[in-house]
């Protein structure tokens, strides 16, 4: 059963060629058009070569998975154990234990709930008026990217996306393996697989990596593997870097969609009409201190 | 205005769990069910190190950009010399003339036309019952991931497919300048760029390069730039790899479509019931000799 979902005003369809271009859009959006990014949903994963990748965590839609991620940051779990063991081509970067014998603390949820779908409309959703190919509906809450059947809603698998590994159901992963996308959003995975967060900077140093040659991607020796150093969150780590994320609910980030959807600077012959919702995704800037 | 299209007959919508999967189509089905990549079409490209990257090459979408292509290669125009310039995270890496001076053989149509999109429906155009972000109707011609409005017809910028740079219109771009897409399908460059052909085999040695840190992804040294090596068509080489594309118009193709959009393996809670034209890109497969 589909409901009513709030949406773009339809006068939005329609742009001149003379209007400003995405780019236009955000260098002159207001400061309340962006929200900070907290400290304590900032996770801070740290590779070799003094790369380092920053995640902002999504309490609001996978409460115990975040839960869990985070007192295995502050147990300092990942630092100790945590590896990337999984780079499949156009799918998926993967990082947990590869030996799969390391010990979780006590207080860790085996099995958390509620990160799959979670019920009704999210916190200020703003719907795009685009078709999805899997969704009744698409669109935007908080600065997150979300579906929506008008009974439920979800965190949708986007390149960047972060999900919680897991095995055979009932298991639905603790967050101690983790993976982001990489390629062609791998929607069919939305409300099978619980989606914890989304990397907000260094997602390149992710998709480059190489691909590995075992089943699905997995790397087949332990050279292979890249460990990760500290994995902490921003709120215990001095001088962390701050990131803001564009508020979905401002009047810029409208303007800003309707302007990707309908392309018509110098370069486009031929303005799209539309955009997917993993082409839309709130736009992200490190804060300058 | 939007025409009747054929689709996939509507019995397919429902699966039971005990489907076979996807790999298990592929395994099973018949060797009818898969056409030979010609020789003629089929582009080499050597990379350092012994990699290879295989594209297929599209005469009927863009019969005068691929004359052009084959023409370059012929000449050993690429070879000579085109690089790896351009490696933009979740979009593209580009490889042409980083001196943009090189001299193109006197026969290179230097606009070519009819590559944008293409009257009518495509031969043996196979719907799929799905709806398409971008577009009235996606599905499959010949195994080629096709879109349409009903009056005209284009390949898709999804990961893998291949198009030819351009400056600004009416440049067309003439194939010197090629890029591969990583990441999620920009769609928005449907119809705004000559899409010419898919990497077949490789694509994970292009996908994990280092992104470049100039401006849209280019690289800023001659250092960081990826000569290429030999880049030929497979007629021109003795021992030439040889592929298979699934045909998009055989029952197997038709099964697998199906089960990719209502997975229910296993590791599956909820199949999506749906599948962006994206994330059903022909199966592929080496001929061995």
């Amino acid at each position: 059963m589909r409901k009513a979902f709030p949406a773009l005003a339809a006068a939005a369809f329609l742009v001149a060629a003379a209007s400003p271009s995405p780019t236009e859009i955000l260098a002159t959006a207001p400061a309340d058009a962006w929200r900070s990014v907290l400290p304590e949903n900032l996770l801070l994963l740290d590779l070799p070569g003094g790369k380092q990748v920053a995640i902002e965590l999504a309490p609001d839609f996978a409460p115990q998975h975040v839960a869990n991620i985070r007192l295995l940051a502050k147990a300092g779990w990942f630092a100790q154990h945590a590896s990337i063991v999984r780079v499949q081509e156009n799918y998926v970067v993967q990082w947990g234990d590869a030996t799969g014998k390391a010990a979780l603390p006590k207080a860790t949820v085996m099995q958390p709930q509620g990160s799959y779908e979670r019920p009704g409309l999210p916190a200020g959703f703003r719907a795009l008026p685009y078709r999805d190919a899997y969704a009744a509906q698409a669109g935007h809450s908080n600065g997150w990217p979300v579906a929506s059947d008008g009974t439920s809603h979800w965190l949708v698998h986007c390149p960047g996306m972060v999900g919680a590994g897991r095995d055979m159901p009932p298991d639905t992963g603790t967050g101690a393996e983790l993976y982001a996308v990489i390629g062609h959003g791998p929607r069919h995975l939305d409300r099978n697989i619980a989606v914890v967060g989304r990397v907000l900077s260094g997602m390149e140093y992710l998709s480059s990596l190489p691909r590995g040659t075992g089943e699905i991607g997995f790397y087949e020796s332990e050279s292979e593997r890249v460990k990760l150093g500290s994995v902490q969150l921003a709120e215990d780590v001095a001088g962390a870097p701050r990131f803001e994320v564009m508020r979905s609910d401002s009047a810029a980030f409208g303007q800003w969609v309707n302007a990707r959807a309908n392309r018509a600077e110098g370069f486009f012959v031929r303005p799209a009409g539309a955009a997917d919702i993993c082409n839309l995704m709130p736009p992200v800037r490190p804060i300058r201190r």
